[in-house]
């Protein structure tokens, strides 16, 4: 019998003495999954674990370090880069997995001294997106975007009928998904102006989406849908998403199939698995506002009313190259909450699999947007400047209606909870580069 | 200096007799590439050409062959079944592999004997995909769909003002392609009725979708677009694809992300992909009709208009279980030709590439329903029957508005023209099943 989990327990210490920063996000009770190689090395790509300002190369952590015979066969994987493979053995390899590295990294740990060798400054890591990604679902569970930007497209429907109802979703590019840090050039696209002949040039209103990606674990047979019951058990982890978006493209050639180039040049992901075990003792009941209908029979359950919702505090940064020009560092321009998405994700995994759809490890569903109920909490540029008509003013006087090029833009995430270390999600962050002349 | 290209020579024969029929989709002027294994031995993946009913297995080709050098590095990609590494290489590898299987396979080759035995015929090989899929994008460029479903959906305004000019497309799903034989489960969904709440059932206007799929070859790294002028290097050919559709929960869905559910349950090809060289007799000059815009500057070039276009005439037959029982044959429900397609395979590159969006060896790029001008020549039920309300009658007396359970569709594609050898596509079929229970 498994001893009982004391992993998410506050008074925890590791011997990483970075892991007890209290402004980390990678304490011991987190640690969250990643694929790595040093720097200009070189090497093939391994699995790494973050805590505090390092990575502990799962590599190296296999070679030197006494491992339970129960985790062995998971570090072998993850020694090889294969977060997929690890990842398709579901919640109890992961459950596992955690245990033993929880007691690894513990101040007072046997293993110290062996894993200590095995540590690469997270300054010193380059990290790649966090697993193989098939097939990419973009969703659109946030109510408040939805509302306000169906405003700025449908003045008179703002959010349409089956909002309500259906968690609506579509298919994002898996080919262009970029890790934190990768840059891309701002887009030439197809867009109308009043002219009666449409523009190709380089997009004029480049925006930002904030959003989390929630990352398939085992899959599902093609023809079996998964029920609710047993949603969240398909699910590995959470990332952090940036659904950079061409306003003008996306308005111009949105309907009737929906976005397509406005979307697929590129989208940011954070180089950190955010395991479900870690996010547990920040889950929420989940609640359906009054004056919403119910979910359908298929889309509710027990479990996820009591606690289908997570509490995690989302951010967007904004570093314009004025800014560091002079080594000011970024503004926060919003925040907002995850507890405030209109489904659950055990909700976007059953309605996914509804019709037999089969989700693959490592397939990604991203959250969409998460805006908050206010105005100053909108998840896009498109929402804080209502349409580009109201530029935002930056503290160093600068505006902007969109995105201009040099700006680099950061997502970040955290749980906080009273009784529990704060848990972030490390940074996502891309700067948008001039276009290709 | 390579010989001149004899390989379309109608005069030409080969040693396999089927090759001979002139009814056959695979004569030796074809010769398209698949993976396959023979039926029930559990061997791994190899690729193989269709010539006549048989398969040439390449990887016994490649053992008791004597080929050119030039060609052994693609033959042992191939053998190991990764014709994706094999399509990465471009127009040079497989036309240098086309010369050397019409020479091998010619009445009178010196190689006739060590291959009769590599080859498998058809009936005893189990077809996979023909490639590994990363992406998938669905396009839409049946202009005559486009107008007849619009007009279903958007009485009052059929044809959106965007189609003139942008390939309007959006992203599939990647994890539900099957190849044709294999049959799938009607799939449950929601969809609105009458009432005020939605329904969750099986779908009840099932319908299929007749396309094309471009198969890219060499992709484009992300951040550079792919020009006009060298788009079509990009292509390795052309398959057939049955875009499964659930109408109602289309309709209810769609809105304003574009269709998800009620197109991914599965999407079906064919297991054979018929070269760019092997379509080069069929070019057409392309041409916009005068009363269409002409085409955007970097969506226009002078060998696109010259031939960018291509002649193939496409089918869809159906069988009912009343006549699978009786022993009737498939009844033919329409015929049209990719040559009415509004956008070009070059202009669909090209496009999806112009916002940096970097497409990889294997992606899928589907045509869109292709549906002829006349009102019996739409590609998908949904046409034919103006949308549900007038049911077609087969000629055993039996009616369809949408597909029933046990219904079984198949698409046929071939490419005639005086002078040359008539080659096909073989066929992209696959049966309803009941919904699961």
């Amino acid at each position: 019998m498994r001893a009982p989990d004391d992993s998410h327990d506050p008074a925890l210490r590791s011997w990483v003495a970075s892991a007890q920063d209290p402004s980390t996000d990678f304490p011991l009770q987190n640690l969250p999954l990643g694929r790595f190689r040093r720097r200009g090395s070189g090497e093939a790509l391994r699995g790494g674990v973050a805590i505090g300002d390092q990575v502990l190369d799962l590599q190296q952590a296999l070679a030197r370090g006494d491992w339970p015979a129960e985790v062995r066969p998971a570090l072998a994987l993850l020694a090889q880069g294969d977060v997929n493979g690890f990842i398709a053995q579901g919640a109890p390899a992961r459950q596992a997995l955690r245990a033993a590295l929880s007691h690894a990294l513990r101040d007072g740990s046997a293993a110290e001294a062996a894993l200590r060798e095995g540590l690469v400054p997270q300054a010193l890591a380059e990290m790649a997106l966090p697993c193989e990604v098939g097939d990419y679902t973009d969703f659109y569970t946030g109510i408040h975007h939805a509302t306000t930007v169906g405003r700025l497209f449908r003045p008179d429907q703002p959010l349409l009928p089956n909002y309500e109802w259906v968690p609506i979703g579509y298919h994002g590019r898996s080919s262009s998904l970029q890790v934190s840090g990768q840059d891309f050039r701002r887009p030439r696209g197809q867009y109308k102006t009043d002219a009666a002949v449409p523009v190709f040039g380089p997009c004029q209103r480049l925006d930002y989406e904030l959003e989390l990606g929630a990352i398939v674990g085992p899959g599902n047979a093609l023809g079996e849908p998964i029920p609710m019951a047993r949603a969240e058990q398909h699910l590995a982890g959470l990332v952090l998403l940036n659904d950079w978006s061409a306003r003008d493209v996306q308005a111009w050639e949105y309907q009737p199939l929906g976005p397509f180039l406005a979307k697929n040049f590129a989208t940011t992901l954070s180089p950190w698995i955010v395991t479900m075990e870690a996010l547990q003792p920040f889950r929420r009941p989940f609640e359906r506002a009054a004056d919403r209908p119910q979910p359908l029979p298929h889309l509710d359950g027990e479990a996820n009313r009591a606690q289908g919702a997570i509490d995690i505090a989302l951010e967007v940064w904004l570093q314009t190259p004025a800014m560091r020009e002079r080594g000011d560092a970024a503004e926060r321009l919003m925040q907002s909450n995850f507890r405030d998405a209109y489904w659950t994700l055990a909700q976007l995994v059953a309605h996914h699999s509804s019709n037999g759809c089969n989700l693959r490890p490592g397939d990604l569903l991203g959250s969409g947007t998460q805006s908050g109920p206010l105005p100053a909490q909108g998840g896009s540029l498109l929402e804080l400047t209502r349409g580009g008509r109201e530029p935002i003013t930056l503290p160093n006087g600068e505006t902007r209606r969109f995105l201009q090029d040099g700006d680099s833009v950061a997502l970040r995430a955290f749980c906080e909870r009273a009784g529990q270390r704060r848990i972030g999600f490390g940074e996502c962050v891309a700067t948008v580069l001039a276009p290709r002349s």
